[in-house]
């Protein structure tokens, strides 16, 4: 069992902590949030679930915004362009397949 | 965007409630199980992540246990057997990779 908190958490880009978990296929990030930070543009080969936990996040998949909050989920297709905006502090899970080897690879 | 709640839930087991996306590559499920209830013991080729968003739930994998709350996460290996009881009323998300087939073709 794996316990989250003692995890190292990860700042990818300011405002955005994260957790991770590898397994043998999938990438499992928990994302600590704060308000008012964007991630910016960008895309991956992999494919990407977004589940909000906690929170309100504003997600733009390929132009179209999505207002995210517990209860609403959004699937991002391989190498579709998003970004996104934390409303409020945000706790957010991400799941990735394939698995995210530049995340795995962090120092 | 899917909105879970409008997710029609399927009853897999007596006491365990499914809602199911299924992406090109996973399968995640949201579960709504009731306290006092037993999945059975089973193993399946898929891997799988389960995550606890609400409750207490105890995860026996491969005869070692887990009690899950938010917050832990237990990485079941294909093909390794694994069954849980509800200790109380529980959100769970599993995670599946590939797509679980069986619940994709319910009725």
């Amino acid at each position: 069992m794996l316990v989250l908190n003692e995890i190292q958490p990860k700042e990818i880009v300011p405002g955005y902590n994260a957790r991770f978990i590898h397994t043998d296929n999938m990438t499992f990030a928990y994302w600590d949030v704060k308000a008012g930070y964007t991630l910016p543009e960008h895309s991956h080969m992999h494919e990407q679930v977004c589940n909000i936990l906690e929170g309100v996040f504003t997600l733009v998949v390929n132009g179209v915004e999505h207002v995210l909050e517990p209860g609403k989920v959004v699937v991002i297709p391989a190498h579709v362009k998003h970004f996104g905006t934390s409303v409020t502090d945000c706790k957010l899970l991400d799941v990735f397949y394939p698995i995210r080897e530049d995340y795995k690879n962090l120092p």
